[in-house]
């Protein structure tokens, strides 16, 4: 075991309101079967959860709601008070406010003070990059705990009175990819019984000269032009993703010194359960158990890789080995992490 | 000197535009002479860049524009190519787009790929934290050089169009505080000659049940529902931030063991020249050189720091030492870093 290594104490997940599926969405948006069924072959998502009521429109859910609640379940899980809590880092792309971070109102919430707390805008590679940053800072300073929140809500761009008809493809999608989520972690400089290992986190910038997969706006007091607040280039992630997530786990497993037939589990990229699968085919023949919640949960964004987690620890047993993969489009950062059952 | 020290091998700015004085201003937004003593008496600022044209309402200049140009400069006086930097880490509180993120887009133009690369959301410590980060990053990878970039843009939230006469004074004030700018640090676990060493920086969440004392919303698709955008509680801030400076001054002192008498230079927070003058008042007696800027650029926020480092690195000679303070007071953390030239 590296002396930097952390563990993974617990993780807790939060979903606001009940799941809502296919035929529930086609209904409101007074869309037929057909779409329903390309919902089904062409994204594989059958539920989300949504911080946005569908018939009122009323915003149900925070994302310092959401937040706050996965981090009171992981702490109750690890058996920590807040106090022991010695770092906070928060990934989100889309927090509640630019100002106070999203990060800071959960702080106070939880009734933490005095320590470090970071907030990182991020895509789908959050949670790695907060994981490793909550690592580094509790390395550097000493520290033994640190909770990790990430998470995501589409309400503020999910408008439940969009004419479906009138918007282009890369629009589209948005209103069925995406569901509402957060997740967190508790991890810990020294393990406790059943405690899994968490090594290698890495990522990287991988998009030099290559055009955004995704693009999401945020607007101010002067300016709403009408631009389009999110789009997707689902053609060129669904070129790039299988071919960065197969470049990825390969690197770890050279990296762990593990071979392909070592893992028992995998945790792929969730753009999309379609995404999933095709990137599971591109991996080639994993004799092991795929962690994938996105056709239930529908892509929470930076809160999914807490919600595989989640399931991850609690299938994984005694030297069980897995690699997560999470990758960002919309300026392309690949990032990956192995877990390790002691 | 710590193994964990680290070197400022050099600073890089960006100001957009000629600077905007407050007669200027004034006369702009048919304001008369009493609202300019207004500001020269009780905000302090006396020029500020823009990146948004008065006249004509044009947006001139992205944060991607300013934080490339500052890490353009900032990377030919460290004598580096991009191809020598080995993490990325951006802070600001207003990037271009939520996704992908501004630091990307940056490290696109600058032609860097297959490096980490982290945003931080980040109020007035942004810059204080970021450096942190970058140190860690490198010194948890083994990397020599980091560019740590930050700024502002305060254009979504600046409406050349405004009825001041209207705004309540926690939004009015908004409207003459701020300023756009960026900067950028090339830092490096290796001196090189008249490199500065950079010691101690920390920053912690001290928001505890403390009201925030500044908010900047963003908004989708869904939402612009007439919520002020930008708001602050000045006198919060007012009473809040000279206590805070003090304690974290006195804090490094002990920390680093020197004494005031060791001091050189002090970077304190500079909301305003107004808070400036007071927090300089409430630390007593320095026989020091302040480094202040915020009287000729405004607020610049994220940037801000790194327009005071700049000064600073060209300031200082052989055995000086400096501190630097910075304020978040949205949800308030405390922030500092020391300087030492060897």
């Amino acid at each position: 075991m590296d002396v930097a290594d952390i563990h993974i104490l617990s993780v807790g997940t939060a979903l606001p309101g009940p799941p809502v599926d296919n035929a529930t969405l086609a209904g409101h948006f007074g869309m037929g079967d057909i779409w329903e069924q390309w919902i089904d072959a062409f994204v594989g998502t059958r539920t989300r959860h949504l911080a946005v009521d569908l018939e009122s429109g009323q915003v149900s859910h925070s994302l310092a709601d959401l937040g706050e609640s996965a981090a009171r379940q992981a702490l109750e899980r690890a058996g920590l008070d807040p106090i022991d809590i010695d770092v906070v880092v928060l990934n989100t792309a889309t927090p509640d406010q630019l100002m106070p971070t999203t990060a800071n109102i959960v702080a106070d919430r939880l009734g933490i003070n005095n320590i470090p707390t970071y907030q990182v805008q991020s895509g789908c590679s959050g949670a790695v990059q907060a994981i490793e940053l909550g690592r580094l800072l509790l390395l550097a300073g000493g520290h033994r705990t640190a909770l990790v929140i990430g998470g995501d809500l589409c309400a503020r761009f999910f408008d439940p009175k969009t004419d479906l008809n009138a918007l282009p493809p890369g629009e589209l999608v948005n209103m069925v990819l995406f569901g509402d989520g957060a997740g967190a972690v508790v991890l810990s400089t020294e393990p406790t019984p059943g405690a899994t290992l968490l090594r290698s986190p890495v990522s990287r910038f991988t998009g030099l000269g290559r055009a955004p997969g995704q693009a999401l706006e945020w607007f101010g007091a002067t300016d709403q032009d009408g631009r389009p607040f999110a789009v997707e280039d689902y053609k060129a992630i669904e070129e790039h993703v299988p071919e960065m997530a197969a470049e990825i786990l390969d690197e770890l497993l050279d990296e762990l010194d593990w071979d392909r037939a070592d893992l028992t589990h995998l945790l792929p990229p969730q753009l999309s359960g379609k995404m999933t699968r095709t990137i599971m085919e591109r991996l080639g023949d994993l004799p092991l158990r795929e962690i994938s919640c996105v056709a239930d949960t529908g892509n929470t964004g930076n809160g999914l890789p807490y919600l595989q987690l989640e399931r991850a620890v609690a299938e994984m047993g005694p030297g069980d080995r897995a690699i997560g993969i999470a990758i960002e489009s919309s300026k392309w950062i690949t990032s990956g992490y192995a877990l390790e059952r002691l």
